[in-house]
């Protein structure tokens, strides 16, 4: 991927724009293990980029809902046994099957056992772990830093989306920023766990985990943007954002973007 | 019932505005065994044409919850243990209760468990069976056409109501096609179980299964015409259907129906 | 409190809106222990009024959330054993850490096994039981009046939220009447328990459980009716009521109230 604007592979929002027209065209199927307080925005929003959501959490039909879809999310959040062991089925699933998962360790500053579990599954090697830095802290013991990202990236051969007020996408070598987003979206209950969803959806149809990562977080940026000038509040824009979303287009995209 | 046009009992749409005048009148208690993604909007659907959800999935609480309920909904998605013993006493209880049942075999294409179990319920006496062509070929091995709906509907003693760009409801001898609806439907999650529990909501009231049926499939899909129109995306479409079947009136229902 | 109208320690208008913000400025975490199909408008409602809301409901993880949380909900929708068993944890553990908590005995009056529960739970030292009549009569055994709310809530040293046409909060010697509120609040699946878990982030900031209670009713119910001017439905409604939460001030709560 080529962000530094000469254009030779084309510029992320270039890119964002081509793997929004993929999803739309191939409606990936992306599998979400996800909290049931997030599971019918994630759902929404999954679908309001043009992918193919499932949610299914059982132990016993997991494995057939991963072989069948193109990308899985895990996320953490309200916990139980079951939940582990349907994880524990889904990330073997999803490595036979050469299947993109992403990691999102929500909470784990507030669980010492999801800590625990949370250690073990980033080395089971995710395309994408997000996170903010509270959960960067617990996971990898350091703060989050461009160094301290690309260390823990490199070790577990994985791709860190660090959220916050500006973005990063880090792996090894290569850093992303990208400055979109609204302080609104921390106001919307499962935002965060739909992008990770998003991610999901954008490696479906995107190998390199980089720019897979750095094209869901544009996007969902973009939107929360676009969203903010219409709302009234919070109700609102989680209602306008998935419009937003769905009505993304690479003018939007390429016009709003502030990527580093 | 009559939909011939002759009107001598009444066309569909004149009957389902009374079914939805019935429900508000009597507010039926509708019980709705669902996946959590499904939950929160399926109970907002059911209060928004007037009857009283209720959703507890417990072991030792579901016989309690059908005795005192009016219908009930069975939904597959997001199955587990509990969630397979607690739709077979449900089932009994509704049996033993002589209370009408949906069954709306959610993604059993995408797991044989599912599929297997959900031949076995389909086999205990649905007043209705609420599917897609997917769905409705692994249930039966069949294509759906009106030969093979009616032939299984036949055989099982239920009706079928299929769901696609013109919906269909079947029994052994009636057939009923309702062309209303619009695309936008299918990018909310939980638009088909939702509509499920609205059938659910409609055997309430009225003890014809195909009846009931059309006429669930009608308000649906009239109140997605309607919100098609103010909805700027998915988001929005999702709330303002609400608004739709919570005001929807036998003009609005006789001035849209496209029912053959 | 001072709800006179002497003014001498503010009137609850003016209390509602110190209690607001103060939740605004200290965002405190509340843990809500609800039923799945409450939790998205719930955890909403509870980021609409400023409050940081967690939802886990594992018993391996339940201790953890709730000694890191300011105020505890506990819900008894959609109940199952291993909900019974967290709750337990949950209770013991507030009482511990003298965190304030809510119960909310949800359908206790469709479900035998869970009214002996909430009987027991009810012991344990709520600071507020939050319930409408149905639920009171199933609680204590006794017809809600002034008297008996008065006495119940003396014997068990808590204070009673009655939710009602008009709200009533009660403890054994003081009587707040609400008024606020709108019809429609009864059609949106959930809204008495994201207003049960206002009234726990309300507790987390005031430590006279009849203010925090009364207030939370107060900041509901005047939202409730300036969403009911500008929604067109219930699913408008739903998303209005967290704007209008959201930008809820001072003005409009000494303009709205109607409390004796």
């Amino acid at each position: 991927m080529q962000t530094s604007g000469d254009g030779s592979f084309g510029t992320l929002p270039q890119i964002a724009a081509d793997i929004a027209a993929r999803i739309r065209a191939n409606r990936p199927a992306v599998h979400c293990i996800t909290n049931t307080v997030a599971q019918n925005f994630t759902a929404n929003m999954v679908l309001a980029i043009g992918a193919t959501p499932s949610m299914t959490l059982s132990v016993d039909e997991i494995a057939s809902f991963v072989v069948s879809s193109d990308a899985l999310l895990v996320n953490l959040g309200t916990f139980d046994p079951e939940r582990r062991a349907t994880i524990d089925i889904a990330v073997s699933t999803a490595a036979e099957g050469h299947k993109p998962w992403v990691l999102d360790p929500v909470f784990i500053e507030r669980s010492p056992l999801r800590a625990v579990l949370a250690h073990d599954w980033a080395g089971r090697k995710p395309a994408v772990i997000r996170l903010n830095r509270a959960e960067f802290r617990v996971l990898s013991g350091k703060d989050a830093s461009p160094e301290t990202l690309a260390a823990y990236a490199d070790k577990y051969a994985t791709v860190i989306a660090l959220s916050g007020a500006t973005d990063l996408v880090v792996d090894a070598k290569r850093r992303i920023m990208i400055g979109n987003g609204h302080p609104m979206m921390a106001q919307v209950t499962a935002m965060g766990c739909a992008i990770s969803a998003i991610t999901a959806a954008c490696l479906a149809v995107e190998s390199d985990p980089v720019t897979a990562s750095a094209a869901a977080l544009l996007m969902a940026g973009v939107a929360g943007e676009i969203a903010a000038e219409q709302a009234h509040g919070p109700g609102s824009f989680a209602v306008v954002i998935l419009d937003a979303l769905s009505n993304l287009d690479a003018a939007g995209l390429q016009h709003r973007a502030k990527v580093m």
